[in-house]
């Protein structure tokens, strides 16, 4: 029998947590004389008492770790409902947002997609913005945890290959989470004081500076106006916001191994030169291609507005600061592809990941070198170390889920009346937690709130499952995983 | 050293078939008073000369027949070159086609994959009409006996799963190819002919029955009038056409096991069940979404129309009756989707192959398996037999780089102007060997004829590619091909 007490108990225990933080944009909206302070104040205290609820039914916290099936229920059971509770002030607000809004909305946040159903942000209250920009960054911190110190113990996707060496045989699936958390947590608050200050000396105020380098530094995309990026028509911001997505895309453990002297670690990484040669290669092409086509665009301008586009997809944020989706056909198909790559693992960032096209060209040599040379041995590498071939096959099988489920997504959305663009490219954006999609719709100039609630509904599991790299979710939903 | 003479001299003796058939239409044009027939005689000509003069080139037939580096190059060298020659009277004719819209019409022909760039086919000679049925005939019959006996034994994509076993240790790649075409060809001239029958017996002319019977048993989708077979709108011949499409989309050896006693081995077939719960799945989805659309469309059309448009796609035909792509979203998307499916190994389909879809879901069950019980033992099986590990990883490496090859088509078809729907879904139905894409351009209702010649050269090197499973034309492009 799976025993749920310790999931349940540690679900509690970050319930209660996300429950607390919902006092700092209550005190926020009380400082500014606005009502919206009791919409948090009541959401807090909604999510505190269910919290505790949880914790005392359950009783004593777990001794002795987690067994690999309660980790799988309890990354997958925190996310699912940690969202729930975000979104009740979204649906407590005046903004007449439906909960089925609110929960998009939240779990939007959280899963640091950025897709929003809320027009016209600019006359939101402070509060809400706020919120906003704190869902991404704690959804921002909690992913590069399950990335680096969860994922890689339940072997998720190839994940396996990014285990701890000395812990490879452990039957618990989380001996090092607390000790992962701290360091990283350290570096992730060091990056975001850096951006809240280049933000806040490159001129935006203080309140801007601290909301959009959370949604920067997260990866996630969330603004504070509906234009996005656009509304600062500043070189200089975007220049550091393209600094900061990049450095929100790379593998967080680099920058621990960095602090501690090792700072070559970043650059010899493959996955680091991998997302670099990427987005150097699609903003100098998608620049190039422009430049042709537009005789008035200037050199500037292009590389700049190329170099955000880019680097907004890739790292999966979603700022926009130009509808790239009204570039023509190359531009589209180009986003469109970059939809799915996403940056390193144990980073902010979405989308299938880069490590896993490296195994996967690795295994495309070999597989090309067998066919003609059938008896020769000839290993795949990552990093410099052989890959298993269990690695191997289990990242193979994550892209063919990756694109299952996209198709599938996209076919419901269709179901649901969508056209072939918005349903295509919303379920790619949804499941890569990159934000817009492409079209009119959905675009980079778009909003998600005319969907209809059963797209919103699919679109959320989407973002969730996506962010938990599939396999998380979806093992739940087997019934093997139930039997003993 | 790789000994390219008996490579040569293979393609030479086919290319020398190739011009012997160009006299068929040349006499039907004679016959018809039709001043083609010089076209033919021509293109005959120089295509024996040159066929010729290979063969005496490399001096004489192979005696112990082929390795394997000289299996693959035989393989691509003869489709590409095939085509070379077959487009010679596109070319010579008074159709003002550049050789370029030759060459692909010949690709779109001997890859059966139907895409054609000619319009006005009411106006065109006989001889012209009965050469593009006759090329889709022979590329079906040529493809059933290449994936049945060559394809197994290069192991392209998984395809040593249909390897016999007694020859799994063989050096040479082609022990049994000529027994087996003896028994494919049978079988495809007996089902040619029961389509002729079919299609003259339900009020086709004789020669539209035999144009359309080759182009429907191959899979292939070339019509004989520009609105396809919406010209004949007959419900009848509708009928016959899903059969005879569905027919030739199963493996053709079970058709021979069949004829010797075994009929139950179709139906307990893996991928004839697939096939047909498919097309059965799809088409009454269909059909569900199109009747709760449309007020005013009757039970029987909405059934006949969409298993038509289901079984053309699946089957890879490309036959159309309807423009299916003014169907909305989720018809589109489920076309889109469909481009990939393809039907069974060893037939005149294109696609990624049933069998790897039910490869890659024994192989997703056992990696969900695998996540919560990592000491088990759970083998993938297909058809009853275990599928060893090096199939499942050389199906999935099959899935990513068909993807990879679709999306860099796409792209390149983006960069030539081509816009998002008509790049997208051009690539994946010209890599699948399908025939009309989505969209208003080169969809159902459309013609390749307006696309810029570069995408025509991009789109037929995509045909082959597809048509020969990837590996086949891509290994001779790598560098370690050519070493010793």
């Amino acid at each position: 029998m799976l025993d749920l007490r310790p999931v349940l108990f540690s679900v509690g225990v970050l319930s209660a947590i996300l429950g607390l933080t919902m006092l700092i944009p209550a005190a926020l909206d009380a400082a500014d004389g606005n009502d919206d302070w009791q919409v948090f104040a009541l959401s807090a205290l909604l999510t505190l008492f269910v919290a505790t609820a949880m914790m005392l039914a359950t009783g004593l916290p777990p001794e002795r770790g987690m067994r690999v099936r309660q980790a799988f229920l309890m990354t997958s059971l925190s996310w699912t409902l940690l969202a729930a509770f975000a979104a009740l002030p979204f649906s407590f607000s005046g903004l007449e947002l439906s909960y089925v809004d609110g929960y998009f909305e939240a779990v939007s946040g959280l899963t640091t997609t950025g897709s929003t159903v809320i027009v016209g942000l600019e006359k939101l209250p402070r509060g809400l913005l706020l919120w906003r920009a704190m869902l991404q960054w704690l959804g921002g911190v909690g992913i590069i945890v399950v990335g680096i110190a969860i994922l890689p113990f339940l072997r998720v996707g190839g994940m396996q290959l990014f285990r701890a060496e000395s812990s490879d045989r452990s039957e618990k699936a989380l001996p090092r989470a607390a000790q992962v958390a701290s360091a990283i947590t350290t570096i992730y608050v060091t990056l975001t004081l850096a951006c809240i200050a280049a933000y806040w000396a490159a001129g935006m105020n203080f309140f801007d500076a601290v909301c959009h380098a959370f949604a920067t530094i997260s990866t996630g995309g969330y603004a504070n106006y509906d234009s996005s990026f656009a509304a600062f028509d500043s070189p200089l911001i975007e220049w550091i916001c393209i600094l900061f997505m990049l450095l929100g895309t790379v593998t967080f453990t680099l920058y621990v191994l960095a602090a501690r002297g090792r700072p070559g670690a970043l650059w010899s990484d493959a996955q680091v030169r991998m997302l670099l040669a990427l987005v150097l290669l699609a903003s100098l092409a998608l620049a190039a291609w422009r430049l042709g086509g537009e005789a008035d665009l200037g050199l500037h301008q292009a590389l700049r507005s190329a170099f955000f586009s880019v680097v907004t997809v890739v790292s999966t944020t979603g700022f926009v600061t130009e509808d790239y989706s009204a570039w023509g056909g190359f531009a589209m198909l180009l986003f469109f592809i970059l939809l799915f790559s996403g940056g390193c693992t144990g980073s902010t960032s979405g989308g299938v990941k880069l490590f896993r096209f490296a195994v996967l060209s690795g295994a495309m040599r070999r597989q090309f070198f067998r066919l003609t040379h059938p008896h020769a041995v000839h290993a795949t590498t990552f990093n410099g170390v052989p890959v298993p071939d269990s690695v191997v096959s289990a990242v193979l099988g994550f892209f063919f889920l990756y694109g299952v489920t996209v198709f599938a997504v996209a076919l419901g959305l269709g179901l649901l009346g969508l056209d072939f663009v918005t349903a295509l490219s919303g379920a790619a954006t949804a499941v890569g937690n990159v934000g817009p999609g492409l079209g009119p719709g959905i675009g980079p100039s778009g909003n998600f709130a005319d969907l209809p609630d059963a797209a919103k509904v699919l679109l959320s599991f989407a973002m969730l499952l996506g962010r938990l790299e599939l396999f998380t979710i979806l093992v739940i939903l087997t019934p093997e995983f139930w039997r003993a």
